[in-house]
Parts: structure tokens; sequence; C-alpha cells
């Protein structure tokens, strides 16, 4: 047995790991935060002893230079750096997008000892990295700092708080490790991972093929089940990190604890939707199998009509039902039923909504979050994502977002 | 040879057709524009003689009972009659909304001969029709009269303006006829024909067996092109009807001019999307084939950031390139190129925007309507779709609709 529990701050909780930020001017207007314009746009995470990494990408064809870069290197190699820039994603920069990552490697090699250093971007798509401003970062960097507040904001985009968490894990042995993560991600989430970098570190004694099994069926439960517009970045990334110097693993209670850590912030990912107020599982059940339940949740959690319903707090099922109908899955109006958490809102037998009824629907919508249950009755397979509303805020924040 | 060209008015036209409408009431408060208050909420077309009929509706599984009320005629029946009525789509009300029809259908006989009469509904969904309000426009409606403006009214809901259009066509052996068309339809259109009702008439003397083949590949050219919110309604129709009495018919002068009018009927829907202020053609060419193709122009025209970004009049162009590379088909950066009309936005040579050039960008996206043309190449696969800008208004259109 073990037991798992969140402890206060982020990174710096982990053994063996060094984090900070700095700012070298290169979000060139304020970006709606002065907290975010004092952390920084160049940030990094280091350990003093060489990590096994494993990663997840996104699965947009045109992967952004640093992704590119990563995949370079040999399958299984250690790094123990990890260098972190915002406002530019260094994305269809063509081959010199990688070389300028070569070259600030090169740069860095100068301050600091560091093996197969890797890089991670975000920020707008198309522009050369500026090389001169951020490797001018690497002379007022302390990569002794312990400053996981300040990397959590420097990565941050249209993003309205820092994301980060820790949770410790305490074996029947004695032994503990701990785990930490922060991630940036507001717009553009989607099923498949969308403008969103995740940072994971352990001190687990973690075999390195553990890593990659683990990480890529805890990216499937959670990010991968959020979504807030639909469309999927050049540069998604979610990479784990492990030093092993804790010299304590078990297996169950790090899956756990990466699960929850991944989950919860997908989660907060979520609630910081561009401009969204509610954060709604869409579950899906009795469909004909796992594929269709999918395929009928995502329907629901990217439709604009259903997010626009949300947003005006209107308990109109006739858009959900519509949009499962729509969907391409195997379902039939008489054995559907909609239940908005435990109030049944549509079946066979109950088409219209009656006052009372709607009345506890509109009640339930008032929330911050709610669930909206579809059973298809057409067999056992389910599925559950996450979705937001759609708001004016969401259409501001994006029609001036480069400008 | 033969002469195709626009005539004014429209259903009015078309030889031994007669349409108009009357309000019951239907339309509880004011849906912002009094014309359609005053227009109506039910509406007919119904035609001297029995016409044959030809109909595309929508892929949605939950089809409305009207839809499943027209699939119990016999395969070649013929019509001479349509009821429409708006604010009700009578979706979602299982085997009760069939027989409602019947009942209306058994009113509407006390007043006039009808054969095989069919119905067309649009408004909420999962509502019952009110019978009685329904049947009381029996007793004020004038089956004789002609009104055509009157009919395109009534049978809108979000739309901002009416929608109607005709056609004349002149044969080389002096012969003529009419084609005419009115359609509803604004919002939640979708390269899946969504939300959206359209009643093509003829006088043309076309064989039944020409009506279905042109009217289906017509609606893949038109309605099947243009996308608001990537959603798909239970009620989409889409009618050809001909009563033959002009006494001529050349097949291509009649498919031109189906063509044209089912075309810029979807222009004008487009033009009408909620909230919508820009008409974005998605041409993409140099696909590996055309379905890969239709996949990239229709991930383009659907894209909420893309969208945003048009209403931002942003000429970022990393937002196309990322929709394209999510879009799942075969691409490469170095193969690329983008256009914005004549202007080049992106190529392996030019990734970064120059200052005259972002002028001109911002010029043409400044448009009402304008080209985004992306050359994958890949191979010959060509296919273009058409879009529009994502506003506060949609979202607020949206929140608003049913409360």
């Amino acid at each position: 047995m073990f037991k798992l529990f969140p402890v206060k701050g982020g990174l710096e909780n982990v053994q063996g790991f060094f984090c900070g930020a700095t700012n070298v001017g290169m979000r060139t207007k304020p970006s709606g935060t002065n907290e975010v314009e004092i952390a920084g746009d160049v940030a990094f995470i280091r350990s003093a002893t060489p990590c096994d990494i494993a990663a997840v990408f996104t699965t947009n064809v045109f992967r952004a230079a640093p992704l590119r870069h990563f995949q370079k290197y040999p399958k299984d190699f250690q790094t123990d750096f990890v260098l972190i820039n915002a406002k530019n994603a260094n994305a269809m920069t063509g081959e010199k997008g990688i070389e300028d990552i070569d070259t600030l490697f090169a740069s860095l090699a100068k301050k600091i000892n560091v093996l197969n250093p890797v890089m991670s971007s975000t920020g707008v798509i198309g522009y050369r990295l500026p090389i001169d401003k951020i490797t001018s970062a690497f002379e007022t960097l302390d990569f002794n700092a312990k400053n996981s507040d300040q990397t959590a904001k420097a990565i941050m985009t249209t993003d309205s708080f820092k994301k980060e968490l820790a949770y410790k894990v305490e074996l029947e042995d004695g032994g503990s490790f701990h785990i930490a993560a922060i991630c940036k991600g507001a717009g553009m989430i989607n099923p498949a991972m969308a403008t969103m970098l995740c940072f994971i570190i352990t001190d687990a004694d973690i075999p390195k093929s553990d890593m990659a099994e683990l990480l890529q069926a805890s990216t499937e439960d959670s990010f991968n089940r959020i979504s807030v517009d639909g469309d999927t970045s050049t540069n998604d990334t979610v990479m784990l990190l492990a030093n092993k110097q804790s010299g304590h693993y078990h297996k169950e209670a790090f899956e756990e604890a990466l699960r929850k850590i991944m989950f919860e912030l997908a989660m907060l990912i979520l609630k910081d939707g561009e401009g969204a107020n509610k954060l709604v599982a869409f579950e899906v059940t009795g469909a004909k199998n796992q594929e269709e339940a999918k395929k009928a949740s995502r329907a629901l959690s990217n439709s604009l009509l259903v997010k626009t319903a949300l947003f005006g707090e209107d308990p109109n099922w006739g858009r959900i039902a519509s949009t499962i109908g729509a969907s391409g899955v195997v379902c039939d109006e008489r054995t559907l039923t909609i239940h908005y958490d435990d109030l049944l809102i549509y079946s066979d037998e109950h088409r219209e909504l009656d006052k009372e009824r709607e009345e506890k629907a509109y009640k339930i919508m008032k929330q911050e979050s709610f669930k909206i249950s579809c059973d298809l009755g057409q067999g056992e397979g389910s599925y559950t994502s996450y979705g937001c509303d759609l708001s004016y805020e969401y259409v501001k924040i994006n029609a001036e977002y480069r400008t």
C-alpha cells in the first residue's frame, strides 16, 4: 500500500531539480497580467544528474522545430536540461528553425555544462526565434534557482493563471518520492492535445521502460479528453523527466500520482479555457462500442451550438440530441436518455420539459461545473470528455491574439 | 444554345404555382425584425397540377418528423402542396410528431383539395407542433396567392434577410421555362447541409429521372460546401418541385440554372451566417487526391481559430498552416504555399511576412469577401469550400436563441 498527498508549490519539491525564468523582452506588449511580464519569457528546468525522458507530441504534421530537434537525439538519450520560451513557437521555420536551436545550445554550453539539452517553445507560428534575446537570458538566469512559481508563469501565453501541482508518494517500506508538474494551455485545446506544454519531473526511481507507457496512457485519459475549441497546434508537448534521485519506486503508486497530476492539470486548462466560465463533463454511455462513445462525446464537447447554449445557460436538450444525431454514431430517439447531473432531461417517455424540470435544469446549468450524460441504449461503450462554454471573451481573445 | 437570366421576385415567376403565408402567433416574442412578425409563421407552396418531387435531407440520424412523414409516401409519389412552419422543428417528437402532421393534413383537406401534401418545419427541437394554431392558419391563408416575398419571410428564423431568387431560361427553339427558389438558413450551416430549408420550383418539363440526379449534384456543389459553425440539424431539406407546365426543357440549360440558383442561395446563407461579416473561399489545391483536398478545405472553413482570425482581420497564416497540419492530410512545410487572393503569404522561400506584404494582407482581409488558397504540392486533388468569420454576435445569437 501507499499514500499519495498533494504538497505545496511545484517543481521545487522534487530532489535534484532546478528551475527559473528571466525576462528578455520578447513579450512586446502587456499580455493581460503584469505577473507574467515580470516572471519572464525564457525559462529552464534542469537536473543535477542525467534524466531519462519520455514525451508525447502533437499529431499535427507540421511539428515545430523544437519537436523535430528532440527527435534527432538517439532513441534512449538522457538529458539534464530543458530550455523553454514563450511568444514564439519556432514553428513552420524549416531547417533554419532547428539550426537556431543548435546555435542557442552552443551559447548555453559556454555558461553551463549540459547533456543533450532539449527545447520547448510556444507562441506565434512562422517567425524565427530572436537568437540574441534568448542568448542574453543565459547571462541573467540563475541555474541553481528553484523557482517553480516564476517558471510556471513564464510559460503562460493566453493563460489567466499559472498551473503547477506537486504530489508526494509515501510507500509502505518507508521510502518516498515526489512528482511535480507545470503546464500552460488555455485556448486551442482539443481531443488531440493542442497548444499546451506540460513538464512533469520526478525523483522516483522509475525504469525507463515504464515511463513512455504510463505517460501515453495518462495523456489519453487527461489532456486528450479536453476540448476548448477543437484545434490542434504545432507545438503540443508533454514531457516526463526522471532523475531517479529518491531511489524509490512503486509502479501502481507512480501511475496513480501521474494520472492524478495530469488529470488535474487538464481540468485547470479547461477551467482557463479562453473566456470560459463553465466546466462540463460529457458522459456518453450505452454506445455500440467505446469508439462510438468517444465519437459522440467529443462531438458534444466540440459543438459550437452546445458551447454557446452552455454560455447562455439554456437547458436546450435539442442541441445535445441533434449533435449526437449528427456525430454519425448508431442511436435511436426511442432508446436515448439525457440527464443533466441527476435530472432526467429527455427520454422516450419525457420529451417535453415541464416547468418544474426546466426550473431544475436552469439551476444545474448555473453551476460552475456539471455533467451532461447521454445513454444511447445501444450497447456497452462509454466515454467521458470534458469541455467548456464559448463566450464573447473567447472571440475577443482570439480575434486580438497576434496583433 | 440557351440564355439564362435573372428575373425580379421569386416563386411567383413560375407558371402554375401559388404561395403565401400567415401569422398564427407562434413567434412568441420579437425575433429581431418586425418584417418577420408581419410575414407570419405558417406558409405554403402549391401547384395547380401535380408535381414530381425530388428531395435531399439531412444526414443527422434524428430526422425530424416531417422528413419521416415524407419518406412514408411511395417512391415516385406526386404532390401539389407543401406546408411550412417556423418556430417549431417537430424534431425528436417520436411517432406522435408524424401523427400530428396527418392530423394537420386532415384539417387542410377540408379547406382545399390536396394530393399527397408534404411538410417542412424549422425551429426549436423537442416540442409537439401547436396543432390548433397551425390549423387556424388554414382559415386565413389565401391558397390562390402568389406572394413569394411573404413566403420567403415567413420561413426565416435567425436569418436577417429573406432569400429568394428566380431565373428565366430561353431556349434556341423559342421555348422558355422558369426556375425559382426560396431558402432559409443562417447559423448551424456545415458541410452537411445544416439547419436550412430550400424550396425550388420549376415549370420546366423535366423528366423525373433527371430531378434527383441534378438536385444531388448541385447540393454537393452548393449547400454542402458552406460552413457557418460545423453543426448539422435534424431538419435540413432541399426540395425540387416540377409541374412541367411550360412544356419546355433542355437538360444542360436546366442544370446550369439549378446550379446557379443553388450556389447563389448558399452564398446568401453564408453572408447571413449568424453575426458573420466576411465570406471567404478556402481553396485547397495540390492535395494527394480530391478527398484530402476536401478534408483540408473543410478543416479550414470549420476552424474556430481561423474564423476568429478572420473576424480580427489578422493575416496570421500560422493558423491556416496549423489547421491544415492538424487535418490529417499529407503535406510538408517545404511544398506548401499559401495565398490570400493573389498575394503570396507563405512558401518555403517566404516564411516571414515583411512589412510590405503584411500591409497588403491587411487590405485583402478588410474586404467583405476574399480567397485563401493553399497549394499542398502533393498531387492533383482540389476542393473549395466557403466559410465566414466568427464574431461576438454569433455567440450572442446562439446563447440567447431559445429563451
